[in-house]
């Protein structure tokens, strides 16, 4: 150990167990994350980094596991707001007669706000600290991240018909550009493209997204075969697949985040490996929504990179990202026929270091590595729940529920201490959720 | 309302909700649940209820929805001590390399007792008030649950080779005699026949198992047709699928509960439902196992009686009835290929009524009616993750968490009061808990 003065930090994290997701299934026993301003700058074992470092804040975790804050890939947030408003129903008769009707008459800067809010308070207390998110009004959705301190890639949607949003294709574009631009020197804030569907965007859509996505260097995070009913309208309307009109205009590249996938042939999904395709798998949106199964060990097999998202809260009814993986654990093997497939170290690496990677955000945020964001999650695993405890990594996949998700930080700023959120005003977002839940029930009672 | 003196009780527990679950998808508001002694003595509104009960103790839970306790039908409790041991394996390795060379070692009455009181301190903090236990030392497991007050209905395991509970099958018929007379008037504890599956017993075992049903009334637990392997072998070596086999034998009445039931044929579901077997669906052991699918909405919508288990610790990781529920709606609807199939409504009963039918008692658990024993779970339902609320029941099984669950009485009795464990020696089994964990993490390091 070098003889130097100890290096002064924002904060020393001790853990009992660190599992820094980078390298690979590795738990770290009584080691220490030491952060200065929003990154992390060193991994260590707790006696050791109590000599390296003088922190002006020390959090002791003696029962805890310390890991990567949690990347949902696939939100909708605004739409918490509808949690559970019109359940077990057919997909078209939820979206006809429930869904759209009431976001018609709610839809708006205030909506998206409210909904946005409420859902930041639950990804923090489940341990998420990033979202991708889809839905309309980003310039709203990007500004209530920003004032939480949440970070988000905040898609700009693009679809073949008006809305509340914009009225023309170029509208569309316009408002994609201006908010981008909004948010191009954000330190949390980022954006993508949101096209809706391929049977709700033309090929001449497609396209300019392709230019503009390279221009601006930003992914495209694109809801992708989610039943088979989709993919066999396209096929009978242009012959082709969805995923081969994809391909045909550029669009199947290591930009694309495709979501759901639950229909694939295996040269789709080579083809996906080859081109550094990132597959979003939303296993409990698919199952309530009987959309189909992703083949996520397949893919997984195949090299592609698979990350996991919850939906929104309309077809989930949670963001709850533990249980998310959970579930796309226990799926892929049942799929798979293989008990052994999808195991829990992947499973975690779907909802971190992958998930970064879909965002593009690999370099910075997914593991608890020196240099990268301090994005942390501390998960109490002393509860009877996940007692005893043979293995931390099976333990935080198959038996931590997300309330033992005890403290929580976004670039080095505390989000959640002892379960208690910090900066959020609670009884506002309450208050403000209750409100909307008289006039959302109104209407849909209409 | 009658004149008279209001009637003395010993708790009248006032709900912004009660889920009474017969009659079923009712959400009474504001109602008041009456308990005297063991029993429900009266359900209604709360004014009403102040006005004809002078109870000796009041609880209000005025966020709370209060329902059946749950009732989980096939659990090996014993096994929560092997949480987590060995994940991610292929079955065979699982059981032969890990789960059995371990038990071998520890099995006894200190471990079924130690396994089983860990079991009920989780299964309470979930709102579960009964379990189907199936595992060896039925007296000693029988005995842990009577000690702690929790209902139980105890296998008496028959399997075709010599164990630590029993060498020879007369053994295993004595000693099955001797611990259901042991818990003849347990007031908690009833006994079930436990054959392990009919790849490990013999048509002889099988016969006497059916004479002895019947004169001592009381059911038959069975794992059957878990796997597609199972099936074939069964063919290969009879010329029957087990479930033919045990129709010749007389086992397919309504004393079977049936656990499991991945593979099936039309004629079978009408079978089951013909009969009145109860089918137990244990979705995330079949899941994480690699099982198979079990039909559930097929089985329901030929009116079989379905009910929802988690199988052990070993192989799910937990004892959470809600996530149970839940998990069994959202695969139910994907296997279904139909997004209103297996509603939450009908969920709910899995856990409840139908768990209760299934073991015979539906006369004295699985809802809350007049007369019937006081199981009772109330669930905090004002926790930013279950609001908005439209939807009492949807809540409950898909956006609920078991930490959510505030207090829980078994026959009258409080179990858990504000999350608190009553009358549980937490230090004691958190201690025994990790001295298993000691012992049993060096076996398995062998």
């Amino acid at each position: 150990m070098s003889q130097s003065a100890p290096q002064t930090v924002d904060l020393l994290i001790e853990a009992r167990w660190v599992v820094p997701v980078v390298p690979h299934d590795t738990v770290l026993e009584q080691h220490a994350v030491a952060v200065d301003g929003d990154r992390i700058v060193g991994i260590l074992p707790i006696a050791e980094a109590r000599v390296a470092y003088a922190p002006r804040a020390r959090v002791e975790l003696g029962e805890h596991v310390l890991i990567p804050g949690l990347i949902n890939t696939h939100t909708h947030n605004p739409m918490s707001l509808l949690r559970g408003l019109a359940d077990d129903l057919p997909l078209m008769v939820w979206l006809q007669q429930h869904i759209w009707p009431v976001e018609a008459k709610v839809i708006g800067p205030e909506f998206v706000r409210d909904g946005v809010e409420l859902s930041v308070a639950e990804m923090i207390r489940g341990g998420t600290t990033c979202a991708n998110e889809n839905y309309f009004f980003p310039d709203a959705i990007g500004a209530t991240y920003h004032k939480l301190g949440f970070r988000a890639v905040v898609g700009l949607p693009v679809i073949q018909f008006p809305t509340a949003w914009a009225r023309t294709q170029d509208e569309y574009f316009e408002r994609a550009g201006e908010v981008h631009d909004s948010f191009r020197h954000d330190p949390l804030v980022r954006t993508a493209f949101a096209p809706h569907a391929p049977y709700t965007v033309s090929d001449e859509s497609f396209e300019r997204i392709r230019v503009l996505a390279d221009q601006l260097d930003i992914p495209v995070h694109l809801h992708l075969h989610e039943t088979a009913h989709e993919v066999e309208e396209e096929r009978q309307k242009s012959g082709l697949r969805p995923f081969q009109r994809l391909q045909k205009l550029g669009l199947i590249n290591d930009r694309l985040i495709a979501v759901h996938m639950t229909q694939l042939t295996e040269g789709e999904i080579a083809a996906c490996a080859e081109a550094g395709v990132s597959v979003v798998h939303c296993p409990e949106s698919n199952l309530k929504l009987a959309s189909g199964f992703c083949p996520a060990e397949q893919l997984r097999k195949a090299g592609v990179n698979v990350a996991v998202g919850t939906d929104g809260c309309a077809s989930n009814n949670d963001l709850d990202m533990f249980g998310e993986m959970r579930t796309a654990a226990l799926l892929a093997k049942a799929v798979a026929s293989d008990a052994a497939a999808f195991d829990a170290g992947y499973a975690l690496r779907t909802a971190t270091i992958n998930a970064a990677r879909a965002l593009g955000l690999e370099a910075s945020i997914g593991s608890i590595e020196a240099g990268k964001q301090a994005d942390l999650a501390a998960v109490r695993l002393s509860d009877l729940e996940t007692q005893p405890l043979y293995h931390v990594i099976s333990q935080l996949v198959y038996a931590t529920g997300r309330h033992q998700v005890s403290d929580v930080w976004i670039a080095g700023k505390r989000k959640l201490a002892a379960r208690e959120l910090v900066d959020l005003d609670m009884p506002g977002i309450l208050a403000r959720t209750h409100a909307w839940r008289e006039r959302i029930a109104a209407l849909d009672a209409v």
